[in-house]
């Protein structure tokens, strides 16, 4: 068992894919006009891509298209202070092509805020880290 | 009521800053090695700050001395999909004075991960946004 110098159980790419499937929220962090941001979405892992859909007029998909950006899920226990998070990086990009996009449409990916959802973002989980606090 | 584009009801600041003061973990956003990261943390709001504490050997530590900084807590749902999230984005400090430090110390803030916490972090909470699913 590896730990990092905060005393965390350090989790391999496997371990952090498998946390990535369990859970519907995220959070992904990216630049907007010049600042960091952070704004928590439902998406879904297909393989090693985490997908989100949003609106194409939004803030999101405008400032994430073909940047690298940092995705982030987690489970933490307030009453017994456990909990895992995990965190992906890599290229984010739009996705343009109609048959991606039937695919993609097909996945169990349901949005729960009540806006638009007419475009797709995929970011692929290049780099993978993640700790379990236990 | 106001909602954005995604239709969710926009907070104000004192909103946020009343969320803020609900929850013991959120997560800083910074920049490592030019890759955005995100790391959760216990932390505790005192006035309009938001302070943490890590160890000064930390890559934490390291990557957010006198940077510009964002951070989130967001409190969400699964069963309900209803939740809020809210962000500050500020300029991160070491604290190094001694009167400070030991005001910090006597928070109530109890950091989970068994390493060191030697280090305080102070975020000022300069712009704050929130959005509440509902």
């Amino acid at each position: 068992m590896k730990l990092d110098s905060a005393g965390l159980r350090v989790l391999t790419r496997e371990e952090c894919l498998h946390l990535f499937s369990l859970t519907p929220v995220g959070r992904i962090v990216f630049t907007d006009r010049a600042l960091p941001t952070v704004q928590p979405v439902n998406y879904y892992l297909d393989g090693e891509d985490i997908v989100i859909r949003t609106a194409s007029t939004s803030k999101l998909a405008a400032a994430t298209r073909s940047a690298v950006v940092a995705f982030e899920a987690d489970q933490i226990d307030v009453d017994t202070r456990t909990g895992w998070s995990v965190t992906a990086i890599g290229h984010a990009r739009a996705v343009t092509g109609t048959w991606e996009r039937q695919r993609l449409e097909a996945l169990p990916l349901v949005r729960w805020a009540p806006g638009g959802q007419d475009h797709f973002i995929v970011v692929r989980a290049e780099q993978v880290s993640g700790r379990r606090l236990i």
